[in-house]
């Protein structure tokens, strides 16, 4: 069975261990910060590489940013990312095979292959963080699109509030039903609801209430809290509702920080009740925080 | 060359001719009003099949409705087709292979095999009609989900007027980008907007007002008109961004009847302006009135 070194390239972590080709873990796994330029990132790389190159067979990137479409290259800004980093061959940096692919792509494979949603042939695998990110199965194969950056979720536009978004573009579904999205829509309602004033966080100012300051108020029984997660929801829902109306998946997972604060039976069960395909299952995702190296390793052997 | 008997089935009128493997009509085009109810269907459907039988080797069938994912039966509801339609079991009516696919499906096709995404592996065709419809080739292969009825585009939710779409449900993409949507738009503008009392349709209702009013419009400068169109075109350029940051596409193909109104390098540079992925192509449809019978016959060649 071959072996692959996979390396989840974050803006702040970095990630690597070896992996076979059915997605277990074979080595320790090493942790690094990610190095703030890119020479020093490239040198981590090949220190990485060096390190493991005589005893794997592919190293596989599992990276921010959105990844040409012969996999060697990003080819998108990455503003998390050093700056230089879309100017990077990854193939340069090993004398074997190196392979490269959208974190949100890798995680989406590793359900499909080992986690939540494991022989649905469509599916998709949305993360709720402190973005939106989303990875689809399309017939047993990864939707990648002509140039290989297909699957921006974030980016569908899903209200029409007027609500700028990180990326200057207005109501992209990433302002709304990530981590982010919920502390503005926090923000908002503090400003625009009077029950806010009876809220545990009322001595604070609306741009003060944090997510996780929402997430206790739920804990708590606060009622501006509870509103404003409703709302946040709601929003989630809407988008999951396109999606599925247009891929007619047999799941929806559920990754990233916020998922554990769903009731993803509640989700289910709303998003069904207004689709017009037929009912899909709602999971939370199961391949675990490595699900970004292990869906690098698989898609690497699938295609090198 | 195998020979399709193709047979285009919408709720109003019902063609049908013979088209070989390379999409060609070489048959007369027969044109019927579609019977009222599921007996004279069934009955004119035999008819024709009979008349034809022995000289083809597969029917084919466009039809309004999901088709289930064996293509050979409708299974949702058809409000526009007669009552016991989802019943229908396609392969009974003739001894020879028959096969079904949905006619938004089939016009897809028709543009990435003979029409104007020729060699676009990835597109999108999008029927902007009475309502709206959509077919979607990924890496090319029709998009068709896990029961069949993937790219309900129409029912994707890009807006949050609180707008109550035919099919009952709110803010339906449909329920805005269609004709119908540009007059529903007419009447909510004429209702909020002082600019209707200087419109040359100010004598009439804001019920009255009617999508080929506002066309009308158009061309005699007409402000309201223009106002409307340009609300409605921005819906239109919503729902576009929504599928084109999904999917990455190479190219959108509009077809139905709104399209020729649309001035397609604006909305192509509309779109390209707001989206994440690489710039699309926007292009009018070229597989012409028969695209459903022409799509519905390639297919049918693919797949049996």
């Amino acid at each position: 069975m071959r072996k692959v070194l996979a390396i989840d390239a974050g803006g702040t972590k970095l990630t690597c261990a070896v992996i076979n080709g059915n997605g277990e873990i074979i080595s320790d796994v090493e942790k690094y910060s990610t190095p703030k330029n890119i020479d020093d990132l490239v040198k981590l790389f090949k220190e990485i590489i060096n390190k493991h190159e005589d005893n794997i067979d592919i190293t596989a990137f599992a990276t921010a940013g959105a990844v040409n479409i012969n996999n060697t290259k990003v080819d998108s800004s990455t503003p998390n990312m050093p700056r230089g980093y879309n100017q990077l061959d990854f193939s340069s940096l090993s004398k074997k095979r190196v392979f490269v692919e959208n974190d949100a792509n890798c995680a989406a494979w590793a359900e499909y292959i080992i986690g939540a949603a494991q022989g649905e042939k469509n599916t998709i695998t949305i993360t709720l963080g402190t973005g939106v990110g989303g990875g689809f199965i399309v017939d047993g194969k990864l939707l990648r699109g002509k140039s290989g950056r297909a699957g921006e979720v974030g980016s569908m536009k899903s209200n029409s509030k007027d609500r700028v978004c990180t990326c200057g573009r207005k109501n992209c579904f990433e302002s709304y039903a990530s981590g982010t999205g919920l502390k503005i829509t926090a923000e908002e309602i503090a400003h625009s609801d009077e029950i806010f004033k009876k809220s545990i966080f009322n001595k604070k100012t609306p741009k003060e209430i944090t997510t996780y300051d929402i997430i206790d108020g739920l804990k708590q029984n606060d009622e501006y809290s509870k509103k404003v997660f409703d709302i946040w929801k709601k929003d989630l829902i809407t988008g999951l509702i396109n999606i599925t109306n247009i891929f007619d998946p047999e799941s929806i997972i559920i990754s990233g920080g916020m998922g554990k604060f769903l009731d993803t039976e509640e989700i289910q069960n709303a998003v069904n009740s207004e689709i017009v395909v037929s009912d899909i299952k709602i999971k939370l995702a199961k391949a675990g925080n490595y699900s970004g190296m292990i869906g690098a390793a698989l898609l690497a052997c699938q295609k090198c």
